[in-house]
């Protein structure tokens, strides 16, 4: 298991990205608007992890909804696994509270599911799996 | 430059590592005491980064005024990085808010300074050097 990226939330993502490239010196990989959750992002690599700036289109959406609440800053925290499935029902039987019991559609060939922050101590977690 | 850890809030140390290594399978590689910051911690790894849980042993340090005003939850992410005086001088030219404008000791024979989460759009950073 390894860290895939860590999600921050942020009002304008052309000034946060280059807040991060001109003053931590990270480059942008990759940058996507997912209309379904409402949001645009840019991804930053830093070692084998990546930084996601999340920017909402509206502001009903998931990051539109947090900014308004508790502003910019650190949203949630994406962990690689190799087999989601296993681990989703490993999750469900010791009494984690899932936001999605099944995986659902990521970018990148991924599937990814959310796991409540109630159950990990205030932190919103992510699991990706990649490929198949 | 690589993710050092991720900083995360906890009430109850004990219970927050307990839930992290029995639902997560992560392995709690260290512990702590930093009386001077008012904190108790613990690292559990993942990949080359760490999470870092850290539990208040007042309620006026750093760490219990977060838990009072926000709950439990992500508290600031550690960049490493190979020359940590080179970076805050880089940083300060660019008109980066500081909160340690010179390193000071950190863990684990490391020098460490903060950046100010108003000039990285509401994300506290931590820089970390390790040995010399």
């Amino acid at each position: 298991m390894k860290i895939d990226h860590i999600g921050i939330a942020v009002k304008t993502l052309s000034e946060a990205a280059k807040t991060y490239e001109d003053t931590l010196g990270l480059k942008r990989s990759s940058e996507d608007q997912v209309e379904e959750q409402g949001v645009r992002l840019a991804m930053l690599d830093i070692g084998e992890s990546r930084l996601e700036l999340l920017e909402p289109t509206r502001p009903d959406s998931p990051i539109g909804k947090f900014l308004s609440k508790r502003g910019e800053g650190l949203h949630h925290i994406a962990l690689q696994v190799e087999n989601i499935e296993l681990m989703l029902a490993n999750l469900k039987a010791a009494g984690i509270r899932l936001i999605d019991e099944k995986p659902r559609s990521g970018a990148h060939n991924s599937r990814v599911a959310f796991i409540h922050p109630s159950s990990t101590h205030g932190v919103l977690l992510e699991l990706v799996q990649y490929g198949e």
